[in-house]
């Protein structure tokens, strides 16, 4: 991890749910959406265009292959993708499944209300079949 | 071009920046930000996952390669990047340039207001260094 540490806000406002090749993925605990965030294991990085190429590239094929994974599991009509930073510096991408009629649907997510937290057994059943379809990759 | 045709909303909502090897690149009429637009050039595609993945590496290089000029370009504090579709289901990804104390700062732009379009005069002025920038790669 070489001196990698996750942001304090991230970590409070996410729950483990694996390490990947690149990054650290997390669930955003909040239940409203089935939103997972991927933070390169990476020091002082705030853009995706800061990172080596080949950092570039396994961002793409892990956030690529963790949204496709998600929509099959929980069946969204679509992804959001976001790389924002605004508040949180540490470059973090955003998955985010949506379907229409959702809260705050089309718009995005971002700024909307108030996160609804998972209770631990509700977190664990989105998490798990997540995980093992990652795994059998 | 293999029958790709521009969304009628994305034509209507952008103008015409350069095309790159995979994408159109077109900016948003919006002068509250400087905001560009990244759409493959890829028939019936609505997420990043479903291209081919040379198309996905081709993106990131592309959306990159976009963020770093125009973050150069305007000297922005923060590139934030997105793929939302919720709205206009082809494929594009959004490449905005941000400022603490703009519209909306700290959070996203999506549904922030009214669009305020440019002069012809204010989008050249933007269009013409970045394009330099980009043919100089």
């Amino acid at each position: 991890m070489r001196g990698f540490e996750l942001d304090p806000r991230l970590a409070r406002d996410t729950l483990p749910v694996m390490p990947l090749g690149l990054c650290e993925l997390r669930l955003m605990n909040d239940s409203r959406w089935p939103w997972l965030i991927l933070v390169p294991r990476r020091e002082a990085i705030t853009e995706i265009h800061d990172l080596p190429p080949l950092d570039q590239t396994m961002l793409t094929f892990e956030t690529a292959l963790v949204a496709k994974l998600l929509k099959e599991t929980v069946g969204a009509d679509k992804m959001n993708i976001g790389a924002l930073g605004n508040i949180v510096s540490m470059l973090h991408v955003h998955v985010i499944a949506r379907n229409a009629g959702d809260v705050g649907w089309p718009g995005a997510v971002w700024g909307v209300g108030t996160a609804v937290p998972y209770t631990a057994e509700a977190a664990d059943d989105l998490v798990r079949p997540l995980r093992e379809k990652v795994l059998a990759q």
